[in-house]
């Protein structure tokens, strides 16, 4: 791209530096921005230094935080008996959405993945088999994505698990709810037939 | 969205505010970014609010520049005879590199518009008007995209050029009635300017 201005030449090469924005996107996207009044990309910034700068992981759970112990892990009415093991805060938001579960969490922060460099030391793996060793715990939920890795994370943290006093359970898998069933790939629609549960409880 | 921070919470909204982006690609974005080196971020911030504080127009053709006078204007070696009329920076980006064209470009900032509420009077057409009124611009080359906003645009700058000493001309239709300008290849483009043809030829 030949660049008429260095300032906006600088500007395109930084915002094309986030992940699936090619330089034409981030062209438009820094066009967009001089059309709209200067306060606007001050607010921008300022919001993604101020999120940089002072973000916290609860040292409980490991969520993205703006305090210390994060609101789910400081919430008395929650059973901290069930932990419920993720990847990041996504899925942490997802299922805080779907309202169903008043445990807590326990954040990955990733799954194990050789390829990429990422071994069980890059995780918060340890400091969940301590809080399990504790003995307070009674569930752990495995609610990783079920690819090779989420598999082989879920399978390593189990093995450690397997030891110590306490029941370990993996989310449900199975056609989602209003798919077609005619749609649904043959390893998912294989689980939901294997894992079957009485119809009552479905109910 | 059920965000556990507000640092986080702020970051998205102000990042999905951009055109395009919604609120889970936001997050994404925002997440990538706390997974990198504050720097990283503190660079982005930094080139965006100098981009917004200190670009200038260009007080000759209106292009988006450094400096008062454009690099493209400055040069001596360009022919200021010949002025080629588009709407934004990015043409003039898409234009400068098929190397096709040695005149110099005057930005509209727009389209004639009646939907998006820009009138003749939003656009930069009256300075292009003054321009030709000194009378040494020979020719005006009109390289809008042809939408009916674009038609619209070079037709209203034609009728007041009609009365002018000036030839007027359009590029050539070698690109898809309906594509932008910026997506055409640098062959097509480059062609459809040398074989530019007279503008009431195009009517
Ligand atoms: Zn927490
Ligand atoms: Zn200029």
């Amino acid at each position: 791209m030949n660049f008429s201005s260095k300032l906006l030449e600088n500007a395109v090469n930084e915002v094309s530096q986030l992940p699936g924005i090619g330089k034409r996107t981030a062209l438009r996207l820094v066009l967009h921005l001089l059309k709209q009044p200067a306060s606007q990309t001050h607010q921008l910034s300022a919001s993604l230094n101020n999120l940089v700068n002072d973000i916290k992981l609860c040292k409980k759970c490991h969520n993205i935080s703006d305090v210390e112990i994060c609101e789910i892990c400081a919430n008395p009415s929650r059973n901290s008996e069930i932990i419920c093991v993720v990847e990041d805060v996504r899925d942490v938001m997802a299922i805080e959405n779907t309202s169903q579960f008043k445990g807590l969490y326990h954040v990955l922060g990733g799954k194990i993945s050789p390829i990429e460099g990422i071994g069980p030391q890059n995780l918060t793996i340890d400091s969940l088999i301590e809080k399990v060793k504790e003995g307070l715990v009674k569930e752990v939920i495995f609610a990783l994505s079920s690819t090779i890795e989420g598999d082989t994370t879920n399978f390593y943290i189990y093995k450690q698990l397997e030891k110590l006093a306490v029941k370990t359970s993996t989310i449900a898998r199975g056609i989602a709810v209003g798919d077609e069933l005619e749609y649904a790939d043959e390893v998912t629609l294989g689980r939901s037939i294997v894992n079957r549960i009485p119809f009552e409880n479905s109910l």
